[in-house]
């Protein structure tokens, strides 16, 4: 079947998500037309996922579809921006109706949920590829940056780490897990959950943010490189699932990819908003795993100091 | 070689264009963030070109790259928006360095002149791929859309129409040409050039516009959609090379793409403003093909009468 562009998007791409206030001119012409609401920014960021590369060839197209909007929700998360609309362009070797129909109801789905609209972007013939390119909005300098850690902040890291990782290595055939773990694993890896429920939080608390996509140690790496500082990361501190605690398994969390929370630093005298926010939040929970310090970045456990300026990360220990 | 996103970023792409003023946080963080000048609307267009479809696999990376910004700012031309920023995502195959220089250079050279500059983006592994995604700012209310067309509207279109079609032609082997249209067929294909200077002229005299990415046929087909109304094309008005008039080769700029100039339409009443922008552009001549109807899709030439709107373009016919 040939891919026809317009009846594509018609069919399929013309009512995704909920409205954007400021739209002025939506999808049907040359570009999209939009406000930015008064006394705001616009926060701007755009990741392309590859089959074979960023998922396996034979995902399905609804988790392709929310997982390429996550990951770039993800960023607008760690930058303490709202949603506000997205560009797609979708490369597909085949006009497949069936799976058309998957990927357009997914990706309907996961942006009415986040509250963002499809404003836009285009359709092509080739090798399965997504790239989506996401706007969401700030009041004037209130974005959070990797920028801005000081001496003293506590790192903090959202939800359960390691788990994407684990799915990753439970669908490649390198690990073996509990039953009981396999779901949750594979849950992370496919729908990631982009937490933008963090947003006040990072807004009102936070001194630098970012969202883990390759792990602890390189993610948190970027927030060193760009505050000029250095960090002591305590293992025994990390949430993650009691296998990978049994098993000594942190690989996964320090080096692991794909899961999407939000790390971030928070000055000491915040400390008492973490724990409000920990009795509001039992979906989202914050777990403080270690500390800024002015330079050097470590990983601590009971009897061990292990230096991770100067490595790949833990793995390499591991 | 290993794609390294990191360096890649930092060693081609960290310094690409002229700076935009309203840029508040660059390349570098999770997401870019950016003001929209006082008084101005946002427009924003993304196109992604898949080598072996939009281009050859023995395409020159600077031609690649170069097309890639052309056509997304040939959107922007059509909306009569100037040039503000773009976000780039690079999919390669391999990190093949002199590839990567010759690409870098070219981008930014075509969006220096063109005076954008690159705020962010994605680089990953996969079949080479180029999406851009691209932004513009209008004074409120003064962009021009594919609506608006009235019927006794001159149709105007931009420089030479056909071009790149009988490049791409040339290409495969399906056309021979006199040498001295070669290299302007090759150059409209490879090197198309973005409209940008006619932002003025349209923002004052146009009712409707588009850039013609799919032949005029299609492409005004767009506009008399948008606008509901017909429109009559003169075949022997339209700009097109000697040996097109000479084969009456008319389907390469009736149904031919890829030619990226801009069809508008004009009001009448607006024919002085026509002349006096040939008087002082004729690198970017303007020509009237045509006229806004009330109903029906035609093209003239003498003694015939085609009926347009029933049929796939011109090329049915010819």
């Amino acid at each position: 079947m040939a891919v026809d562009e317009f009846s594509i998007i018609e069919s399929y791409f013309s009512a995704i998500g909920n409205p954007f206030a400021e739209l002025v001119l939506g999808q049907g012409d040359d570009a999209a037309v939009v406000d930015v609401e008064a006394g705001c920014q616009l926060v701007v960021a755009m990741d392309t996922l590859v089959s074979g590369v960023h998922f396996s060839p034979h995902c399905a197209a609804a988790d392709i579809a929310h997982k390429a909007l996550a990951v770039n929700l993800s960023d607008l998360a760690a930058m303490a921006a709202a949603p506000a609309w997205f560009q797609l362009s979708l490369t597909l070797p085949e006009a497949d109706t069936d799976w058309l129909e998957e990927f357009a109801a997914a990706l309907n789905q996961t942006a009415t949920e986040y509250d963002l609209a499809l404003i836009g972007g285009d359709t092509c013939r080739g090798p399965l590829s997504i790239t989506i390119q996401v706007a969401g909005q700030v009041p004037k300098g209130s974005f959070v940056k990797r920028g801005g850690a000081q001496t003293g902040d506590r790192v903090v890291v959202s939800g359960e780490l390691g788990n994407a990782a684990l799915g990753l290595a439970l669908q490649q055939g390198t690990v073996e897990l509990p039953k009981n773990l396999r779901s949750r694993c594979e849950q992370a890896l496919n729908r990631p959950l982009p937490r933008l429920e963090l947003i006040p939080f990072l807004r009102a608390n936070a001194s630098a943010a970012i969202d883990i996509s390759d792990g602890l140690c390189a993610d948190l790496g970027h927030i060193l490189d760009a505050s000029d500082c250095g960090a002591t990361l305590w293992r025994e501190a990390l949430p993650v699932n009691q296998w990978v605690r049994e098993h000594e398994a942190y690989e996964y969390p320090l080096d692991g990819g794909d899961d999407y929370e939000i790390c971030c630093c928070v000055p000491a005298s915040n400390d008492a908003a973490i724990d409000a926010w920990n009795d509001a939040h039992a979906e989202c929970p914050l777990t403080v795993v270690g500390e800024i310090n002015a330079q050097g970045y470590y990983l601590q456990w009971p009897g061990t100091r292990l230096d991770l300026s100067n490595q790949g990360g833990y793995r390499h220990f591991a």
